[in-house]
């Protein structure tokens, strides 16, 4: 990353001349307000110039503008939920925080488009509940409620990426504000499912954490709200069975497949353990080595169609029992979502938490589980593999903690050792990604200098250099590494 | 676009170099084996210093650099099935066409995974035989026989879209030769569903006409092959009616929607005009004014899951007819898909043709429709309005005839103002689209700079001038209009 702040700075002054441009309701310095603003939700806290909060697409660009004109840099926030530290300022003090919380006004639904234009900083919650009401909803699904923006910029997959794609796929058009030349407004608003007239800029935005520029609207697909779901946990004969299961589901009820989710059975002990109202959806005493979480729905309903999903689930379990399926619980759906989405949080109370949001091809995945497990079980026998993972998407959150009972203290030396271990067998033997879901930011900027090629740094920080010349925007540089 | 080639170039020089470079097999000068590689598919026909047909990735890169380091032009060519000109030589002889034909040995599936690495040239033909033996497809549908690379710089999308998407949202990783560093290999190849490590540079060569960089290789999600199909004709009550029934058929058969077509009865009687063996699907004096093919598939078999596709067309067409469907007819699927595929050469056979490939919010699709042809029914009246169109994913192809039996001649300056009409209308009125799936290209290039915004010709010719900086790549130009 370049060098600090320009010298000459005077903070006072920039506060004063944001006030001026935006309005004093815009700013906020006062450290007690900007403090929810400077830490992050799983990483990092740092210090800023300023919070400001743009009214609109005109304030952004203007903002942006003086920003290039004065050399100060921006970090851009949505609803502060990502995971890997690229919406939070460093210690420096010399950012300003763009927060698009105030870019939340427009929600308009073309419905037989099944389209809806959107301010970046409405959140998905907030967005679902507009839609709900056309029976429509946006569905990428995860466990966080973050903005629009924040989701295109972090392009979130989620748990049902399977029927329903990541945001890229689900986004028409988008509107956002550059740098350079300071405050351009590069309007890419269309509601288009076809359009090939050049170069499809709006992929700049997505996935690229912030630093290619500033997300104020979006377009996105939207989807029909299913009418029914069905839900089964299901206990396969053993790994490999997972893999036969998912091409079998893929096969027979493909259409309908929105969630195919593995969960350790040490994953699922951890949330029994430490969520009251949880209890054992099998028997008290019978807790799986490994379950699969499958989900059906459709916007079909039971009705009208005389579609089932409950019945043809129950039908596909039945046809694989014994062979493929040593246990199914069918029904529940609602008791074992909150299962898979209190791991997170039940892992944290175990110990310390050393997370991975790795991918690789589906047909990698059992391989990739037995030597990362054997890797922790030779190596490092104090820490308890607490995995669990998309198997449609071959996304595997492979977390590990250092349980708060080991005899060994919390080592961060060790933590990247092993991290580096585990990132290096993902990327270099089975080809697979070291961030699927959470992007790149700082927490994972070593990693992409490591495993991306000299060309596509190259070209990647060549794009940066042409949109942020000044290397203004955000923390997280694609270009190759700089020595220092 | 820049400058003709370097003038003190010697044709024989380069002859010479590029076989020792790249073996006397791969070089064709000779007239008559050019001629193929000269002529597009629908437009342009041109002339060139040379075919080249290199026959790996690394001859690609050792192709590029000598380009580079001679400042030779070079347009890539795959199956020569597009429709925009971008993929033959101009007139100049200055260019040399790469055809990636020889590209054409790779084809490697992994079944688990649902995906396959692919060599750019290899067709869509051969890739779907490939996969079927798998049960599996690659099922972007088309006409023609591209080949994938082709497809990718196209980004097709064809038919089918609404259930399957189009060429981008299949595409997993690629691998391409850019010209700048001079034959840098661009190794983006992965087979992962999510990875967001970084900006996504694989769209810089999705859908941007060879402009950007040669694609060498690509990784493809594909599906699963059908087990059942059902498909109808049907006719709507009114235009009103289509789009009622696209929303009523994405409701109750929604994961299984796989085309909604719309023939107009002009262009269905051209092809009972002009294809002998075609049959009016309903009686031989029954043509309605439109009529819309409804497709539906699944890879759910029926004997195994019991469902049935044609019985749930069945049903839905009976619900609403009367109300919305004045007509129908279930089954001949493959006749119905002949008469689809049989348009574009019928209406060839009543006149000039004057097509158009656009695309609209589907919210927007009868009004358009109803103006369009007011216009030309009042300004152009010996003109026949011939359209059909995707009305799922929003792309109307809406053909226009200039009949030989017109009293008036064909005239091209008539047809430049009432395309420069059509265009006004689709992208001013309706925020549509002029290319939805053809791309730009040099016959679409005066409408590029018309209606693409000044902000978005900036940052696309900023990243043209990065990876091409002498302008030796295609004749596309996505950057600002020049002045002579």
């Amino acid at each position: 990353m370049p060098d600090d702040l320009h010298p000459t700075l005077n903070a006072a002054a920039v506060l004063a001349e944001l006030k001026n441009l935006l309005g004093a309701a815009a700013v906020i310095s006062d450290a007690a307000d900007c403090a929810r603003y400077l830490t992050g939700a799983r990483y990092g806290a740092g210090s800023a110039l300023a919070v400001v909060r743009p009214a609109d697409t005109e304030q952004v660009a203007q903002l942006a503008h003086y920003c290039a004109s004065q050399q100060i840099k921006l970090v851009v926030q949505g609803a502060n939920t990502g995971l890997v530290a690229a919406s939070t300022p460093d210690a420096s003090g010399h950012f300003l925080v763009l927060s698009t919380e105030r870019l939340n006004r427009r929600i308009e639904i073309d419905v037989v488009n099944r389209s809806v234009e959107v301010d970046a900083g409405v959140t998905l919650h907030d967005l679902n509940q507009a839609l709900e009401a056309h029976g429509l909803c946006f569905p990428v699904d995860l466990g966080a409620n973050p903005s629009i923006g924040g989701m295109i910029a972090a392009n979130t997959g989620g748990a049902r990426l399977i029927k329903y794609g990541d945001v890229r796929a689900n986004l028409l058009g988008l509107e956002a504000v550059l740098l350079h030349p300071p405050g351009t407004i590069l309007d890419l608003r269309t509601a288009l499912r076809k359009n090939n007239t050049g170069p499809d800029l709006k992929q700049l935005l997505v996935g690229t954490s912030g630093a290619y520029g500033i997300i104020t609207r979006a377009v996105l697909q939207v989807h029909r709200l299913p009418q029914q779901t069905a839900t089964a946990l299901v206990v396969p004969r053993d790994q490999a069975a997972v893999l036969a299961l998912l091409q079998i589901f893929e096969q027979d009820c493909g259409e309908f497949l929105s969630a195919f989710e593995g969960i350790s059975g040490q994953a699922m002990a951890a949330v029994l353990r430490h969520v009251p109202a949880m209890t054992n959806p099998f028997a008290p005493d019978q807790l799986p080595e490994y379950c699969i979480l499958i989900e059906l729905d459709s916007t079909m309903s039971p009705q009208k169609s005389g579609l089932h999903l409950e019945a043809l689930l129950n039908q596909l379990l039945e046809a694989h029992f014994g062979e493929l399926i040593t246990n199914a619980l069918v029904g529940r759906g609602q008791d074992l979502w909150r299962i898979r989405h209190a791991i997170s949080e039940s892992l944290r109370s175990e110990g310390r938490i050393i997370a991975f949001d790795i991918s690789m091809p589906r047909s990698s995945l059992v391989a990739f589980r037995q030597r990362a497990i054997s890797l922790v079980e030779t190596r490092y026998p104090h820490l308890q593999v607490m995995d669990f993972g998309h198997w449609a998407d071959g996304g595997s959150h492979f977390n590990l903690v250092w349980p708060h009972t080991a005899d060994a203290a919390y080592d961060a030396a060790v933590v990247s050792e092993l991290r580096d271990a585990i990132y290096d067998m993902v990327v270099r033997d089975y080809h697979g990604s070291f961030s699927a879901e959470h992007g790149v930011g700082p927490y994972n900027q070593a990693y992409y200098h490591r495993y991306t090629s000299e060309a596509a740094q190259q070209v990647a920080g060549n794009i940066q250099n042409m949109l942020d010349p000044a290397h203004l925007f955000g923390l997280t540089w694609f270009g190759k590494q700089k020595t220092s």
